[in-house]
């Protein structure tokens, strides 16, 4: 694990570079935090914050940083979920770190490597099962013993078998501004967790599924959030920094909505363990296929119709209503449709428009984006707070 | 021709039946023009006007109505060119049909088979050519006396053989309240010139081109729109009413900008003839291909260059440049690159914003679209007398 951790901290060169001495990165771990802090002159942040509900990003040398595991990790079953994932996790960290005195970059400390064997099934050496179930012998040198998934129990039937539980980790570091630069003051940790785990008993073989109630991925999430908050607190500069995690379920591969989070929870003052959870009751609803009997479903059809009756060639109308504790809090619209110029991209804009004061509930941030094949023609907001919707036609 | 107006006027059905009576329609071609009124009961209009830029739909029976020649003479050279030649005849229409009082609607006197037959070549009965320029004997029937490009003179060398100048034609109609409905107010109409014909000698054989010079273009443009407005006067309720033609110079097939319209005439007053042509001298650059040593060109290389530096793999900025007697008068910005994730667009917008309103030239209208293999993931917009850039980051 120290060997590990070492290609680690020299992996996120940037971060580091700006205090730690030729002996520090040959072997030392030290455990005065000092690393964390960062050199004024050679980092900034982007200094328009959009709105507040962005961070402003740290910038090294006028450059972006990108992540240490940049994609590696980020196995989600769609893009749906990835960006539910992400956007989740910036939202969690909202309310334990501020974006008016936060910075954030993107994960420095869990590189592919690490977060790849954290994501595998603990595997100890000797006699076990490959991925499909089949009996196999685990040399000295092919072992995980750091996967957070449980070991397969070689079973193949999809309610005996041990599923896997965790898909994904993603991290997000925030930083305040010290009199000497930034320092980092809070990790948060996403935890995407399988809803449905999609096996095959063979190589090339079908499908199969087995599935992971709530509850269970809850209390799968808690532990595997208490072992990695073990283990980040041997990382050098970590050792008292609030680590926040939050337990993201994710939705089936074909679902049209991305997952959210459950639970969440924080690991303070050092401690090894992840404490004070809440749970999280948002969901999110793609209209129409979902919706039931709510009053929202009922106006949304009442758009669709009439946007439908005006345009004859409409090919999709959807939308993904997000719900917390079951109050509607924001609404995603999709029209896909053919245009044969841009005449009618306008007078369907303008149309759309009205309909959406007509008939989308008031109070609540709307996006309602009108594509073509040729990517976007047209699009319509409205922000939390606001009562008109802002227009743009793409030219 | 009359039988083919027939067709073409009980093709647009829902502008004409409702005030023409069965005799009417039967055949006999009236002149008091009373078939371009719309009665007011089943004629509304899309109710939001988004911006005096824009004109309100003519809507029947709650349905917007596609031209009759929908997409069936718009055989523009790409994409861009298929853009900018609608929304330039947009442009040029507003300063004779104001959009505060006329509504729009898409062409219904020039269906499919009509528009085509006039952008083919003019082809009498008797010896002739094919396409290729080899001799053929047309038939009675296979005849096309109202093509307007020329007859094919035989020759398949590039300077000597008659090209294809005529490519595509739009119509626009424009309509105005009335005590007792609707009425058309005014015709726009579109001809898409080639500055490059492309042509084969075979079948299947190489591409060839013929250059055609701006000047040689406007010329035949006129010509054409002469015969147009007086072929159009002989339908029914076409009689009187302004026919305004633009002449829009295509870009070649592998241009990154859309072509601009080059001149603009007029036909009043039931005149056969279009007067009053006035030259246009807008242009469109694409930076950084093009721009020379212009300003406004070094503006946008440190644009990119500050935007390039901080984001490592950006795969494309560019930007089209509409100037107007050579003077900058919009820019569109199209930046693409590969995301990881929400936290990379979230950051880069922000870059972007500071470095636009850093480098981009002020008081024109700017877009800035940020894209991924995904789609648009944010984009920036100032419109015309605005300071501060609209930014909206995709969810």
């Amino acid at each position: 694990m120290k060997s590990k951790l070492l290609i680690l901290l020299a992996g996120s060169v940037l971060l580091l570079t700006a205090c730690a001495t030729p002996e520090e990165e040959t072997g030392e771990t030290t455990s005065d935090g000092s690393q964390s802090e960062l050199a004024a002159e050679d980092t900034t942040s982007t200094s328009r914050q959009l709105s507040d509900d962005y961070y402003r990003s740290l910038i090294t040398d006028g450059q972006y940083q990108p992540g240490v595991n940049r994609g590696a990790s980020l196995g989600t079953n769609s893009n749906y979920n990835l960006k539910a994932f992400e956007t989740g996790l910036l939202e969690i960290s909202q309310d334990y770190f501020s974006t008016n005195d936060h910075l954030i970059q993107e994960g420095q400390y869990l590189d592919g490597e690490t977060a790849n064997s954290w994501l595998g099934r603990y595997t100890p050496v000797g006699e076990g099962f490959d991925q499909y179930g089949n009996a196999r012998t685990v040399e000295e040198g092919n072992e995980n013993l750091e996967g957070l998934n449980p070991q397969h129990n070689g079973s193949k039937l999809e309610n005996e078998r041990t599923p896997i539980y965790l898909k994904s980790i993603l991290e997000q570091n925030f930083t305040v501004q010290t009199e000497n630069g930034y320092s980092l003051s809070g990790i948060s940790i996403g935890l995407a967790m399988n809803t449905v785990d999609y096996y095959q008993k063979e190589q090339y073989g079908a499908s199969f599924e087995t599935d992971i109630s709530e509850e269970e991925l809850i209390q799968q999430g808690k532990e595997m959030a208490d072992k990695i908050v073990e283990r980040m607190r041997q990382m050098e500069g970590l050792e008292d920094i609030p680590i926040v995690v939050g337990i993201f379920k994710q939705t089936p591969q074909d679902s049209l909505a991305g997952g959210t989070y459950v639970a969440e929870g924080i690991s303070e003052n050092g401690s090894n363990s992840v404490g004070g959870w809440n749970k999280l009751s948002m969901k999110k609803l793609v209209f129409p296929l979902e919706g039931g009997e709510s009053t929202e479903l009922n106006s949304f059809q009442n758009f669709k119709s009439e946007v439908e009756s005006f345009f004859p060639n409409l090919s999709g109308v959807t939308a993904e209503a997000t719900y917390i504790d079951d109050t509607l809090v924001k609404m995603k619209v999709d029209l896909v449709t053919q245009f044969y110029g841009e005449t009618e991209v306008i007078a369907f804009t303008q149309h759309v428009y009205d309909q959406a004061v007509k008939f989308l509930p008031p109070n609540i941030p709307i996006e309602v984006s009108i594509s073509s094949i040729n990517g976007m023609e047209a699009f319509l907001a409205r922000e939390t707070g606001e009562t008109e919707f802002y227009t743009h036609i793409f030219d």
